[in-house]
Order: C-alpha cells, then structure tokens, then sequence
C-alpha cells in the first residue's frame, strides 16, 4: 500500500510551499481512502512518495486516471494567499491503495 | 485553527523528501487530534504552515512544549531507506489547534 503525492513544479513555488501543498493533498485522499485501505496502509508504515509534474493539464489527467481505476484521489485548489494565483490547482495525491495501482497512474513520473 | 509542520533542515533533505516528511507529520498530528479540533479546522480550510529548524534538539523541545499545553502532536522519524539514517527524527506537527496556541510553540520559527 503506498500513496503517491504529486506536485507541479512549473508554479516555482518554493520548498515550504510545496510541503504545505504535499500534505493538504495526502490529508484529502486520506479522507476519500476506504477504512480497510487505510488501516493497511498504516500498518505498512503509511508509505508516501513525492513526483513532479509540469502543468495542470498532467495534474487534471492523472486526476481521471485515478478516478477510472477507482482509487481515492484529491487535487488541491490553493486558496491563493502567497504565491500563487487563487484558484490554481497545485497538487494531487493518490491512494492509498495497492502499489500496482498507484504505480499504473503515477509510476511512470519523476521523483521530486 | 491551524496546523504547522516543523522540518529539519539541517539533514540535507531534498524538496520531495522534505514534502514527504511534512505530509507524515501533518497526517500523524492530525491523527492525534480530537474530532471537534479537526473539524473546525476543516471548515476552515485546514490552513497549514510549514516552518524549518536546524536541530534534532529544537524538533524535541517543540515536541515537549506542544505536550505541555495539551495540543495534538506528532515526531516523524523516518524508516531511512533514503537519504537520512534509519530512526533520525525529521518532522514535527503541532495542531490542528487555535491559531494562538500553536503561535506559542511555533510562531518564532522562520518559514520554510
């Protein structure tokens, strides 16, 4: 069980922000996971890996992706106070859920 | 109501493992949290702050002052598979609580 975090690289947020919008898009896919999947998850040490796209278009993709596939996903929609423009979509976390699903939508991204 | 993640920056961590780190401390801290706390928080936008510390020593005594007033918090300490050794503690999350308890802990320390 793994859940991959998956961050734009192209908004030139700096490494706070980006942690900020990492965890705000586990949280939410947390909250849209099953229990069981959850409960799993936690019991392997609630593996994360962190990769980097380079547009919203990516974003909104691997978004479908997830969602066809069944998994529990969440973009992030930054609120806009520093940095970016309000509104804009920053992250997307997938899973948890089985490693083969999660790497079916992301494995082929690169790490942070 | 907010919640601030607190990470070394003395391990020489990249940007994704930093992100990962702050995503199992937000997640663990809000774990340890009481229900009403996490649900204003949530109606709030689960507004979060990532601030940096150089020292394992700062992480801990942040740890024991956000105990000493009773606010949900979390140590992260990585499994070490990369990059750090196994067992080093490299995150901390303190809240979600009121916005003026977790300034007493935090509210010193420099954005990431």
């Amino acid at each position: 069980m793994k859940q991959a975090i998956v961050v734009r690289t192209d908004l030139g947020m700096g490494e706070g922000k980006t942690a900020a919008q990492a965890a705000h898009a586990s949280l939410k896919a947390y909250e849209a996971a099953e229990d069981d999947a959850v409960s799993e998850w936690r019991r392997g040490g609630q593996k994360k890996v962190v990769v980097a796209v380079e547009s919203e278009r990516e974003l909104l993709d691997l978004n479908e992706a997830a969602e066809r596939r069944g998994l529990p996903a969440a973009l992030v929609r930054d609120a806009g106070h520093t940095q970016v423009e309000s509104g804009t979509l920053t992250a997307l976390a997938v899973g948890p859920a089985a490693d083969a699903d999660v790497d079916a939508v992301t494995g082929e991204l690169p790490l942070l």
